[in-house]
């Protein structure tokens, strides 16, 4: 059993197959804690995980607000509309006032890449143990999310004790405007390192080329290579499936002349019964929510339990959150800064 | 002594006198909590309240987020201003979210009539155990109000142990815009099943004859009818009131051509010391905030502690309250959506 | 040692020695507390601490937030936006809401000056046990802010512990707007009683000459008098300054013409290393935040911790708030509303 080293979670793209394990062995712990009756853990009594929401998002940050408080941490919400950001403070003044008042953990969100990544170098260049959590960071990564759709796969083949084993050799079709999307992004990393054969599929205004270039690279720790595929149809990518996930489609991106419109889209590239008939017949269907009904998949479907794991997501959201800040919480000394 | 049967709180319509009994009951013990140094009770350890205010509300929300913590859950608040319905997901998509993060108690308010009961059928076409709480749904009910007004009523006439024997036979005039209230709905339904004598006075734009209906029809689990008279004019409702209870009256209304002006409204049916002597000498006087001052009633008979119950009514909201999450939660098993 | 009377803590004007060395003392052992792992303290539990924010501010709220749940407090926010203040309640309206929920101790916020003053007198009228804490009234008072900005002073030069004595005949120049700053004018009471040596520097609009007539008052409870000086050009401030502070310019003072513009007002009473040379080699600076960077003082100044103090301040901040809050708060019974 590994220790784990890290110390904040920033991207998944240099995460080893080994930490992957840990991350499912300690979620699947903690979602048996859910299951019970008293939710509540002592794991971070006394500690503070601040949230600093630059953009917002009411859905990622309860997940990580509950998650928070069912390891008995106290938690300070930061969002931006209320914020002293008007009153011309830069994102890192605020990140180190957060840290006096005596954050231990920042999960952070911002609608531009780099900025969780920018807070934890300050928090390191200051001597403090702050660990720094990536909420979401423009279109460039979304961890917590990609490690719960992980152990979703996972659980759903093997529901005691979900490992990468579970998930090693299937099919996993990631649908959708992948070029904007760091869920996307994430799950490209952590689904070819757990050993799964991802298909990217999308028109060519919502996936470049380039995103071929991480076929075959190497994973690190681990001697095998990413398997990615790229397609500008469905059907090759849904061929044999064993799971689907869709992307949520922002509807700025018909203003941007990237799609003619949601009907063209869901025509060409939306998830039907019918649809699936081409994947394995126990395909399932992954979306990271909110749902735009209609477009990226039908209402039947999302709400076709035999099929859709946008239920379950949500509760292992909560599960892999508490895993992640137990992983680089619990070993983390009060933070006080110099 | 009867069993708490209800999973979900939505309207008074079908509550039974056994019912109230248990609410009173269950109060005054909670508000006997609410008088020591340490205000916390640990009965619902470990369980997720969420408040899904899809209307803002800052009183009644801060009323069940303490009511929650002094029952020492964790509380989630969901607000729909900084919420993804504007992402295009539906009400009953955000409510499975909420589901699916593990809350284990709802509490619903929204502008329109009917959402916490979509909510709640959701929850069980689900088949799930979550309890679900009408904080106030269009214009239709606000049973936890009606509760609370209960048992402030109740409590003025037997201070130790408030029972339904209090109200009975006493006269109960309701003043104001019935027609748009849910207060006075919930209100109706509550002071008729507990015996009272209901007078309601408002002009007919803003009560229409139609609640006469409601008079001599049966009480769940009684044999006896509800009383209620409708008056067009203040002095009949007025005259040997043992309680009044008056609403608070929507600047909206005077643009939709209701009524003529908030002055004219003052004179016609603005509670005054001089009219409140035609009620009993012992009358006291329930509003339930926030008061326009100078329109509903005088700014003086507000603040006159000996008539008015405005602030027994808040500090009664929260022991009523911790009843009714209490009533429904504490046997609520651990919420696991399928 | 002292005991402590003062129930409210609304402005420094008539604070003792006596009392700034009991909130030194307080506040130096959380801040001990602080440096744990676990940093809460039972000591508040079932105590409800209610902010009550009628002007937003992110940073002082989470500061008093944290303090409290540091205390394990329970904590409601009340934010004026999400009000019922738009709905025509006044003021003391919704603070005796607040007391009626079971408010133990109120922290008020407010842009007129003597709104907490006015709240804790009603809450006296009522025959309350309610404390009130004033977070900022106005251009009137900020004492939290000038107690944790003396708290800071001292452990500069005490680090182990802090008292008056530190402070006893050092040159503090404060710098700025101090003509609409209540940061500045609940530091001149603070520093002046402390014994230190107080020299205002602005420019002539920002520092109108009757800020000279508290130079030689009485300090209460005391022999001393408040040594105090006003300038109108920065350098005799700075002359062999101890500590300076500079104070938060608010862009709205240039629409108001009382300054020509930002640059200009940098270079005529901006902090840069090269001005700092005029102060004693050990002078440190403070600043309550956020910093307008290039304005109230250089970029490099702000982040030099060898000379910056505005890390520690916030830091300090949390600690001197769990003080104020135990010393109001500990002995404080239940708050039962008449």
């Amino acid at each position: 059993m590994s220790e784990w080293q890290r110390r904040h979670i920033l991207s998944l793209a240099d995460f080893s197959p080994a930490e992957y394990e840990t991350v499912l062995r300690t979620a699947s712990g903690f979602a048996e804690v859910l299951q019970r009756r008293n939710k509540k853990v002592p794991t971070l009594q006394g500690q503070v995980v601040t949230t600093l929401f630059f953009e917002p998002s009411t859905r990622t940050r309860s997940s990580f607000e509950l998650a928070a408080k069912r390891l008995s941490a106290d938690t300070i919400n930061f969002a931006a509309s209320s914020s002293s950001l008007s009153k011309g403070e830069t994102i890192l003044d605020t990140a180190r006032t957060y840290l006096a008042m005596g954050s231990d953990i920042m999960v952070v969100r911002h609608a531009q890449a780099g900025v969780p990544q920018a807070i934890a170098r300050e928090m390191e260049r200051l001597g403090t143990q702050v660990r720094v959590l990536n909420a979401g960071d423009g279109q460039h990564e979304h961890p917590s999310q990609a490690l719960l759709d992980l152990f979703t796969i996972c659980s759903v083949v093997q529901p005691e004790q979900p490992s990468l084993s579970a998930i090693a050799g299937k099919k996993v079709a990631i649908v959708g405007d992948i070029l904007h999307s760091r869920v996307a992004r994430s799950n490209i990393w952590s689904l070819t390192a757990a050993g799964a054969e991802v298909h990217l599929a999308a028109p060519p205004t919502l996936l470049p080329p380039e995103f071929a270039q991480f076929a075959d690279t190497p994973i690190p720790g681990s001697n095998a290579q990413r398997q990615l595929h790229v397609h500008w149809e469905l059907e090759p990518a849904l061929e044999n499936a064993d799971f689907v996930m869709t992307l949520r489609l922002q509807q700025e991106r018909m203003s941007q002349s990237l799609l003619p419109s949601l009907r063209e889209y869901h025509r060409e590239f939306g998830l039907t019964r019918d649809r699936l008939r081409a994947c394995q017949p126990t395909v399932k269907l992954l979306h990271p929510g909110p749902v735009n009904r209609g477009v990226e998949l039908s209402s039947d479907l999302m709400e076709d339990e035999s099929i859709s794991l946008i239920q379950p997501q949500v509760t292992n959201g909560v599960a892999v959150r508490m895993a992640l800040l137990y992983l680089i919480g619990a070993a983390v000394p009060a933070a006080v800064p110099a």
